[in-house]
């Protein structure tokens, strides 16, 4: 990671961080479920998402704070979707980033509606914003919610469930991850192109910026179950194929996985040049992103 | 119930269940999904909390469909809680309004994704509708995330967890309720009575009148987990006095809970008489909640 994107990376995760904490310190709710709220929101990680939506603000010489509710959403969604993804009857995971998940913490009932609490909160954080006028609070839950419901995650999660018990074919592969994950990636781009008052073609442009670092994302993060380092990823590797997964090495061995985000890493990359904006940080965050180790 | 709030609740009700439906089909999602969604969509009720929508804009001489996108979401939202309330780390429950609960049908994974995405959807549904303004749109989302949220039937869930295994007082049980079940139907009313155009004044007697028939809606509850027919419910009754659970009737004794619900529909009733609307089906709705047998 070069100096430039490091040191902007570890100031606004401090910022994001800060008021992450200050939103739950001011909800009136329960003091267990405001623990477990905040327990998985600072238990931390790049904050690859935010970090997008920042980069983009700084890509058109916007100051990067002026994202900061709606990256403060976006990362409770992110959180959300953990919370319940590691449940006991969905990936029943243990550890989380090397620490015990939420409902190993708090219980199963408690993480449930800790994940609830955050994804409303964070249309509520939206909403509440003195930053944003109305019309933009309105395109930012809309795409939130798309990026987020049925049309995103939560249907590329189901796919997901659904595609556990058979081999898929690529494009089966590639609709997955697009919803799982690549929505959301998309969607931090986008909020930061719409609040820098982006046109519609560079919205088109960095559209298809985050559609390639999504796959990418995905891509790297398979090739880490097989070849990464469960120290620096703090779980289990090698999951996939002991749950005999679908995953890019396996269906198109691990060179080809690799070359395949290598080719999504020069799309992203060509797609930021037709931006015409200053697209430094969010260049490198490609490379962050296709050669991450955890 | 009088001639014409039935007739008027058997119109809306309709009118409503068909917009669920056309808001489930144009997903693009996959079946499954849409699938577990719309089968606790459809399963019925009396759709209290969109009807209280409706007659509160009605008391305006307004056209209640104007209400229909706010009722759907409401109704979305409501659904996706008695989703994720049933599930079998919270009450466990096998059968809602006597057909079994989405995980018995779907699964525990996928109903735990149908209640989120309900979830999500519902502010995706304010957020794209054409018949509100930018501003009307985040007031409603920003109030409907306030109710639904930590700092309100969330945080209200989370305390009735907490409480179950303690014996609590009036104020606590009054703060769960007000949370868990009252601050959604406040919503309701406070969500039509804004897109009605209510001045400020009239908000507060509002806010007023919902407060009093959420309390009314829940001593109800209580008093039928005691003395109401097991088939007009559509579940077991007798289960809070079996899991040694705080109810109005235990705390107050059968007699002290029908004063207080006595008491609380009549402050509601005057509430309303200060708005200076034509609050007839509203008037018929406090009867409705406080004499309700389902």
């Amino acid at each position: 990671m070069a100096g430039t994107l490091s040191a902007f990376m570890q100031e606004y995760k401090d910022v994001l961080e800060r008021e992450m904490k200050e939103l739950i310190t001011n909800l009136q709710a329960p003091s267990v479920l405001k623990k477990a709220m905040d327990y998985s929101l600072q238990a931390g990680g790049k904050r690859i998402r935010p970090m997008l939506l920042f980069a983009t603000l700084a890509s058109f010489g916007k100051n990067p704070r002026t994202g900061l509710a709606a990256a403060a959403a976006l990362e409770m969604i992110h959180t959300y979707s953990l919370i319940h993804d590691d449940l006991p009857s969905m990936d029943d995971d243990d550890l989380r980033r090397g620490q015990p998940t939420n409902h190993k913490v708090f219980g199963e009932a408690a993480a449930i509606l800790a994940g609830d609490a955050l994804l409303t909160y964070a249309f509520q954080v939206i909403a509440q914003s003195n930053s944003y006028s109305s019309e933009h609070k309105v395109t930012l839950i809309e795409w939130l919610a798309e990026a987020a419901g049925p049309e995103g995650m939560v249907g590329g999660q189901m796919a997901d469930i659904e595609g556990e018990t058979k081999k898929l074919t690529l494009d089966e592969l590639e609709y997955i991850h697009k919803n799982k994950t690549g929505c959301l990636l998309a969607y931090s781009v986008m909020a930061g192109a719409l609040l820098a008052g982006a046109n519609e073609e560079q919205l088109a442009h960095f559209r298809q910026y985050a559609f390639h670092i999504g796959l990418a994302f995905q891509i790297q993060d398979d090739i880490l179950d097989v070849e990464g380092s469960e120290e620096k990823l703090g779980k289990r590797v090698g999951s996939d194929s002991a749950n005999h997964k679908s995953t890019y090495p396996a269906l198109l061995t691990m060179e080809g996985a690799k070359k395949q985000l290598a080719k999504h890493a020069e799309a992203a990359q060509a797609a930021l040049l037709q931006t015409h904006t200053d697209s430094a940080l969010l260049l490198e965050l490609v490379d962050l992103i296709a050669t991450r180790d955890q």
